[in-house]
Order: structure tokens, then sequence, then C-alpha cells
């Protein structure tokens, strides 16, 4: 997979690139990454990149020469491989990231990013060369670029032999469809803080049981929302019912009408 | 403002430290910013942070002393200042991160961020040591960093003084509670895609009146559970229903039920 991101701010993509999983996956060749400072592109003697918005108002909005020229030379360098990348914009206004969309994009042979900083995009931009419009979460960032590389650690961690351990992908929270069960280590008791004596008995068969009660009432106490998303087997079901009634009870009469009514 | 990040890649953020608004905030005094690495503070002789889970299974758990002992570590440098950090857990199994989040942390003297990496953290440093669990949204990554980090960045901006233009931070998508206007600058034409006539007209209570429409219009397209919480002036409500109206004509007999309910 080769990921091209586009921004002002080369050196803020360098340095994650080059640790951890992706560090890794760009060292073994499972992804080829790399930061392209638009302002290269720029046609101007000034090297600008923005300009005022028309119609007046504060902030200075992105030029469309720049990015349409950076995102041509890229595609200019694949003419003879006839790849379709995928060109994102990172924006507020984007769809909301999520993981069925960082499984989608970890199928893509190529994706392009572009990463706009304290500054809004002209609308040809949007309109006219990108294929997807992203948006990690409903809070406002000075630029794309943490976004961008938000989404590519979600993507690329998925790519065959990304992760160490193959199993961590599927077990992970939102892999599953539900929350992560507690996990404990040593030691066994930690400032008198003991770890469940369930944990401890090696009876596997119930040790599992538990962690799926567990994740079940996680789920069910921080984010009912994903109960309706995910597919339960009949006896999670009828661990479900048991988990509702038990809070419902615990809960008595003291709980607000919202809490009740996630329930 | 006072952020400590514990992680186990300390250089993952001191490149975005160093970079745009936070380099700024940063060389200004507006905020202090250092990662620490946890496994400084590990107690054992081959410096591990980590350990197999109790009741097996795969991966790795964050053993609870290291990341105990380095959040006393910082607390006891503070003692005369009689400061109470918020103590915040990057994890999927958080709070979801948003602007109203971002406003509160804003008002703090002092935040911790503890991230995991590839790894589940001992259900003790949940329970005991933290005040705050935050996730930034539904999906899977490699480490709480750059979840830590983006939390940072929309709490750093929010800090007086540091966006150069103070009126960006008021204007911004979410601030307002809608998707923001499309823009447009310079050139008025670029490759026969030209800029509206209304935004190149001079007038600008016309301007003002297009824009807010286009906010109103991409939010009800896009987002529009984004407008059951924002304030509608009757003039806006007016608007947004002729909208609606407009939407639902255009549709005709081809909408899906599902973006005929979201209206």
């Amino acid at each position: 997979m080769r990921v091209d991101v586009l921004t002002l701010f080369p050196e803020m993509c360098e340095g994650v690139f080059g640790t951890s999983i992706l560090g890794k996956a760009r060292e073994n060749g499972i992804a080829k990454l790399s930061a392209v400072n638009f302002r290269d592109f720029a046609n101007n003697k000034h090297n600008s990149v923005d300009d005022t918005p028309y119609g007046g108002g504060g902030g200075m909005v992105l030029k469309p020469e720049p990015i349409f020229a950076a995102v041509e030379h890229l595609l200019d360098n694949l003419k003879e491989e006839n790849a379709k990348p995928r060109i994102i914009l990172m924006c507020p206004q984007g769809q909301t990231f999520d993981q069925r969309i960082a499984e989608e994009l970890a199928g893509e042979k190529h994706l392009i990013f572009i990463c706009g900083h304290y500054e809004g995009y002209d609308e040809r931009i949007r309109e006219h060369l990108v294929t997807d419009e992203l948006s990690i979460g409903d809070y406002v960032l000075t630029g794309g670029e943490l976004p961008a590389l938000t989404v590519i650690d979600a993507v690329v961690r998925l790519q065959p032999g990304a992760l160490g351990n193959e199993s961590s992908a599927v077990t992970d929270s939102f892999s599953t469809g539900l929350l992560e069960y507690p996990h404990y280590t040593r030691p066994a008791e930690f400032r008198g803080w003991k770890v469940p004596d369930m944990l401890l008995s090696g009876h596997h068969a119930n040790i599992e049981e538990w962690r799926k009660e567990q994740a079940l009432k996680r789920t069910l106490e921080r984010r009912p929302d994903l109960l309706d998303k995910v597919e339960l087997t009949p006896k999670d079901l009828k661990l479900l019912e048991r988990l509702k009634a038990e809070n419902k009870e615990a809960c008595g009469g003291s709980c607000s009408s919202e809490e009740k009514a996630s329930f």
C-alpha cells in the first residue's frame, strides 16, 4: 500500500511515520509512506498557497492550483501502474471516520490525503478533485495532519503482517463490536487491589464466559449505542437481559430518565 | 497550562509539539508540553512495563506500577502548587471526545495523558488512578499517542493567544454548531469552474445570508444530527424548512427511507 500526505507541515508526519507500527510497516515494505509539501507546487513568485476569501470575512482559504498540481504530479508518476488512488480531504464536514471505513480503505492500493492547516479549502478542491471527505470526530483542530495520521494508523495496522501478533487486530475494541473486557496482569495484588479470583482459577471456559459478560456489561454501561450494531448470540442476548435487569435494580428510583432510556 | 504525556514513544509527541500552533504556544509560554517515557519508572531489572494477561489470551497488558510511579512523580513535583491535574486515559472504552469536552479541558491548569501502545491497561489504573477516560472516535489505533495529541491540539488552540487570529476559533465548524459554508479564493475562474457570483457582488448583507443558508444546507445534507443541538433563530428555522422542502422535492420518490427519516 502506498500513502501520500499533502501538507504544509511534512515534519509533523515524518516523526510519526518513523515510529512504532508505522515505522515497522515502512521498513518491511508493507506501506510506503511519504509526506509532500504542496507549497512546492505553488505557481507564484511568493510560493503562496492561500489567499483571502471572496465575499470577505476572517481567515485564509487554500488556493486550488497548488493542491491540484501536487495531486496531479503524484498521479503522473503512477500512470503506468494504472492505479486509481482514493483522494481524501480531511475536514470537519467529512463523513465521520469509523472502523468500517478503516477496513474499506485498507483494501486500497494507494491513498492520497490532503491536509489543510487553520484554513478553509477552496470549494473547487472539494467538488472537482477529491473522492472522499473524512472527519475523525466532532472537534476543531488546527490542521488535517493529526486526523490524516490517525486514519493512516488505523488503516496500515490492518495490512497483513503489520501487527506482530495477528490476533490483536481481531480482538480489539470495535473490531468485535463490543468494548473490551477488563485486563489484569502481575502483580496479583497491588496496593491492596486484587485481581479478580476468576482470572486466577485456571478454568478457561469460565474465564471466557466472565470476559464476555464483562465486555457486554461495559458496553451496556458506557456505549449502549454499540449494542444495536453488533450480532449477538441467543446466549449473549440472555446475558444482556440479565445485566439490564441488574442495572435497573441497582439504579432503583434514582436514575435519571435519560439513563433509563438508554437501556 | 501544563500538559504531560506518559508514553513509550516520546519521539512521536516531540515532533508534533514543536510544529505549528502547538510549537508557537510552547515558545510563547502559553502551554508547557512534555512527553515522559514511563519505561523510566519500571521497577524491575529488565525495565519491562507489560506482562501477559491473567486468565490467558493473546496480547500484553500494561502493568500498574510504572504508570502509577510516573504519575506520582509528576504530582510530587507539583505539591507546592496544590494543583489537581486531570489524569486522562486514552482508550477506546472512554467517553467520546467532542468540542464541549475540549472547552471544559481548556479551563484546566494541568492535564496528564496516559497512552498505551498496542496493549491493554491493567484495570487498576482505570479504577484507582485516572480521573477521565477519553476516546477520539470509533476506530482502532495502535496507541494512545495520536489520540492524546489530537485532544491536546484541540485544547491548546482554545487558550487565549494561541491562534494568531482570534476570530478563527469562533467561526470554525462545531464551534458554531453548524458545518462551515463553502469558501472560495482567487482565481475567480479555475479550469472553467467559477466562484459563485454572489461572493463577487460586494453586497455584504446578501453574502452573509447566502453563507448562513449554505451552512444550514450543508449541515442538513451531511450531518442532520447536529441540527438538533444548535440554537437557531426563527429566521434560520424558516430557511431550514424551505431547504427541507427543496430537498424532498429534489429527492422525489427515489430517496431511501433512511434518507427521508433523517430530515
